[in-house]
């Protein structure tokens, strides 16, 4: 059984293609929820979302985010009426928002209204939020802390980052399958999507359960760099990187994933920083990793896999 | 000035004749909250928001309800998701029950936020919730209670209706504007729309101080019937009648009506029971009340406009 650990977007992507590698028993996707936010009375958990879309099979292709065939009835409707329309709420996405919300507000857990919506979506593989309680990701800027959305919706990741906060964590218990999980034994390996590590990676592990299951195992932990020839392939993570002093690079990636992961797999494009990762004690296999099409994902789940298998296991 | 008392379809189509021939300072509509509801963690207040989109000239002009040009994604990806889609919400309808439940929670006023988006539609007249606080009618059948909703949509008026209530009546204040309204001295008279009389009309005058105003002025009131030719136009109100041992007609209206309103307007096709409701009082003209163009809506506004006119007024 492997766990997966992802964001939006690029984590979605990998984690459609471990799912066509790997059997529902032998994956759990963990999704950060440190971006989930109160809008308009809704409950909006972007990454699960666009996990769960993407396995679904329903996300929009060319966004990366919300479902393919969208319409726009609801936020043009809800301008006229004066209403905030920064977050663009698409009319098939509404369903999930106000469902959600509504089974919520009834005593329902995160995890178990997920679970219920995914299964109705017809995913096989299981989709967690890495915690029921709430964590929320602020953002450190000159112009002061910022809540996620607000620095990455409404302010468009304009605003220099120094820091990351992720409210709530500390004493935030893992939604509780993760909970049995970590504590089953069963878990062989541990993959990290190509997300970003400040603000979709660093909350799922900033969870003091979920950290210390990581720090006490030996299984082998795989990452994917987010980073490609030096660009971010979505995202703010090399804008966030170049203002934290770190040029926006695998290596880079490697310094701070250091004692966390024990092998990466970085592009080809960046084939030159495999000597420094490995200087690190982490392994290195070099290969694409942009995922465009279904088949890029799947080649890039077998080769995380892969390196997984191939790493020492705990006897 | 003028008040006009409304339900949904019906009371819309009046409360537009009557917008177009009087001044906004001439007429304020007073809209039945009775069937207003909580679905789905939305308030929805769907004779609000019939009139609303009426007045607006937005309204959906083929079911009397909801909006023009309409879409249905929402509702659609709901059923997906497993919820609940016996309560059809249209995705621009959804902008109005999204962003009224937000500001109502935020503590908002419902006369406060109507009068907003009416303003925002660009209605000019004063459209006003009967009430600020929650009065809900219910449907007493052989069935046991059932809230309006309960009975009008998902039991599509099947139930023997055996009575009616008002919870919250009893305590309920008008909403402030009409509260002032009412104490302003300046009420001429008050139209009485052809809308449902147990379920649209009654939760009205089920609030004291508007109850008690209409007893105490001598003021003219003008009741447009409901009934035309022994059938409802639109809606249960005929088999509500037959339900509670009163054969539908305007004659049946005018012994409901009788000690509150001092005229009425019935149909051409009723002119038989004019002789009778003059027995009770109550003034009548007889017209055309069918309102299928806006120029039928003008029409009759005209009559019932005249009718409070030529009537004794106080001095």
């Amino acid at each position: 059984m492997y766990l997966a650990l992802a964001g939006g977007v690029g984590g979605a992507k990998l984690a459609l293609g471990l799912s066509k590698v790997l059997s529902p028993d032998d994956l759990t996707v963990i999704v950060n929820t440190g971006d989930d936010f109160d809008h308009l009375g809704l409950r909006i958990c972007p990454d699960l979302d666009t996990v769960m879309y993407t396995l679904a099979g329903i996300a929009n292709s060319e966004t990366g985010w919300g479902l393919a065939g969208e319409t726009w009835n609801f936020i043009d409707s809800l301008k006229r009426l004066g209403g905030e329309t920064w977050f663009r709420l698409g009319d098939r996405d509404m369903a999930t928002h106000i469902e959600r919300t509504y089974r919520l507000a009834a005593g329902e857990t995160l995890s178990a209204v997920t679970s219920d919506f995914a299964a109705r979506l017809g995913i096989r593989h299981k989709i967690l939020p890495m915690t029921d309680e709430p964590v929320r990701t602020i953002v450190n800027t000159p112009d002061g802390a910022l809540s996620f959305q607000e620095y990455f919706v409404k302010r468009q990741c304009e605003p220099v980052v120094t820091g990351f906060e992720f409210s709530g964590a500390a004493n935030a218990l893992p939604a509780p399958e993760i909970s049995a999980l970590l504590e089953s034994g069963d878990v062989e390996g541990l993959f990290v999507c190509p997300s970003n590590p400040y603000v979709s990676i660093a909350p799922i592990i900033a969870i003091p359960a979920i950290r210390n299951f990581i720090a006490a195992s030996n299984i082998p932990i795989v990452a994917v760099s987010p980073i490609v020839g030096g660009h971010a392939v979505k995202g703010p993570a090399a804008k966030m990187m170049q203002e934290l002093g770190k040029p926006p690079s695998a290596r880079s990636i490697a310094d701070h994933y250091r004692g966390f992961v024990t092998a990466m797999v970085i592009d080809t494009l960046d084939g030159a920083d495999a000597d420094h990762i490995r200087s690190l004690g982490i392994e290195v296999a070099v290969t694409d990793t942009v995922m465009k099409t279904d088949s890029d994902k799947t080649a890039l789940a077998r080769e995380v896999i892969a390196l997984a298998a191939a790493m020492p296991h705990p006897a």
